[in-house]
């Protein structure tokens, strides 16, 4: 079944095409134009490449549910309401977050190559993947590439219990003369991803990353899901600076949601909610505007190696740079599969199931 | 001597506009033209105003050291080296970061009042005081404004020990129908200021903040200064997302000084130093572009109420909102005046002495 793959342990790994390939049969099997597909086909596999499986293929099942129960729009009328030369707004209609990111970034990135910047904010989109992918696609173009969006609330604002904000992630990725850089972080110390991996381990999370209903630090993962919250990056209260991520995620809803006329995280809701409300924030900074590409890279690289040459503390292996990790894991997973839990695995079959497709490996 | 201050515990309460007048002498004394001074004196006054008192009029006496010693340039030739209708690149010439500042945050809300947009980078600038003032330009305007900087390295980087990343700041004001949002914030756990304040006082800091020159965490602020380093946001290592306020770090990095042509904060030096090659970063968006700016204001407006009366952490006094504290801290200090710690109104009256113009209080 799994001609490339082997199974070990928990999972089994499953070659990049073949998980592409089952993600665009089930969409088009829905419905979805085949472009479109292959657009979300390509960000999930990204995220999984990259090792951010909590954003890859197995989000694929809260897509279907979306389009099934009508929350995503499969045929959107993807709008610029407003534009100039450097901005645009744009009303995704409820489409797929993928189809309405990539074609915002392109957008953007189309403005970038003429006028030197391109700015576009997007509302009533949906789940958007991984914020890095779009990022990308700047600096694939010689470019500093910026996305955000704002989600569901899962974070507790500093001084406050209730779940208010989101993870709202911010990446940004500027070309380098190897590999770019590239920043994707959740404002929050951790996303919820890493709260289900602990979950699914049945493992305490460290003390830190949550608050359980009354405020208190919880190392009880369930204490977090039932009506506990996230902690912004810097945690607690202000002392190592929670209020630091608590205002870069309002930044990140300001941007997305308040600029866009759209909503806030607060009032974002699930994929497979009719009208999820998600906005995004993208922006390309066209380098050659300000300085030659070559000499951009070249700083960048010279920045890079100083940091990795710099003293090692002793208690880390290496001192590793933004996308690096991703890099790396995206090399060997092109050459020996993607790992898929099982337990992944067995959601996917059902959903090849319960549409009429081909599971994945074919059969 | 202080008719509208007085006396109490380690500090004196100076009137804001001794203060302002204050620096505007001493600057103008030195040949700084009236128009700059003033801008100085401003930005400092503000920061004094706001509770920011490590950017406030004790950075005076480092300024002062900067033009005596040459490093700071009195008479900038401000350059705009490339510029389209939404960015410019500027040459900063080493004047005074404030005038620098200024007229590149100026530079980007005309470009954004006409084009939607305005991003302008800076190289070869010094210290620029808080990276508000410039954000809170474009929101008087009914703009989002993003100011960020480099600065002399203080932070160590994800698994390593070296100083190698500023503390880097990132501000983003936005309008409300009341008050600005304003987050103001360095991207490692405190800036240094703190660490200052804990020495003054010759108490440990917490453990968290910093690491000494072995990286061990250390609560020993000299151990901090004797060739220790900050943490970024997120604190030592990962777990906590140490990475994500080192990628912070980075982003300010990439956007002001390596986009510029200028360097990076390993390479910033110290204002009183020849050439600190200070760099900067400014964007204004016209929000009359994407949305109706008294929607936008309602929106921003409704998102903090809701904040602040979502449900209170039990542990703590109430929910503020960026730059809400900073506010309240103007309107006491315009009305009390701004307490200056003994210490530093000693410094001050030495630097009237040296340079023969009236101190404090006119005498």
């Amino acid at each position: 079944m799994f001609e490339k793959g082997y199974v070990d342990g928990g999972y089994v790994r499953v070659p990049g095409e073949e998980l592409f390939s089952f993600i665009v049969r089930v969409l088009l099997k829905l419905g979805v134009p085949e472009e479109h597909a292959k657009i979300v086909a390509d960000n999930l596999l990204m995220a999984d490449l990259r090792g951010i499986e909590s954003h890859g293929v197995q989000r694929l099942k809260r897509y279907v549910d979306g389009i099934l129960s009508g929350g995503i729009n499969i045929n959107p009328r993807i709008e610029i309401l407003r534009e100039g030369p450097s901005y645009a707004l744009i009303d995704g209609d409820e489409g797929l977050g993928q189809v309405v990111g990539q074609r915002a970034m392109s957008l953007a990135i189309e403005k970038a190559k003429d006028s030197g910047i391109g700015v576009v904010a997007v509302r009533n989109s949906n789940h958007y993947g991984i914020a890095g992918y779009y990022a990308l696609m700047a600096a694939r173009e010689g470019m500093i590439g910026i996305s955000m969006t704002n989600s569901r609330p899962l974070v507790a604002p500093t001084g406050g219990v209730e779940r208010f904000l989101g993870t709202n992630p911010i990446a940004l990725a500027a070309p380098t003369k190897d590999k770019p850089f590239l920043l994707d972080m959740a404002t929050s110390v951790v996303p919820i991803g890493k709260l289900e991996v602990y979950r699914r381990k049945n493992k305490p999370i460290p003390e830190g990353w949550a608050i359980d209903a009354g405020g208190n630090l919880t190392r009880d993962v369930e204490a977090v899901f039932n009506e506990g919250a996230l902690l912004p990056l810097g945690g607690l209260g202000e002392l190592f600076g929670g209020h630091k991520g608590y205002g870069l995620s309002l930044m990140v809803d300001i941007l997305s949601g308040i600029l866009s006329g759209g909503t806030w995280s607060r009032h974002v809701k699930n994929t497979n909610e009719r009208k999820s409300e998600v906005d995004h924030f993208f922006m390309a900074i066209n380098i050659e505007a300000f300085t030659p590409l070559e000499e951009f890279k070249e700083r960048m690289t010279k920045m890079i190696d100083e940091i990795k040459s710099s003293k090692k503390h002793p208690d880390f292996e290496r001192i590793w740079i933004h996308g690096e990790k991703g890099f790396l894991t995206q090399e060997t997973r092109l050459k020996i599969g993607i790992p898929i839990y099982k337990k992944v695995l067995k959601e996917l079959d059902e959903i090849a199931d319960k549409i009429g497709v081909d599971r994945i490996g074919g059969v």
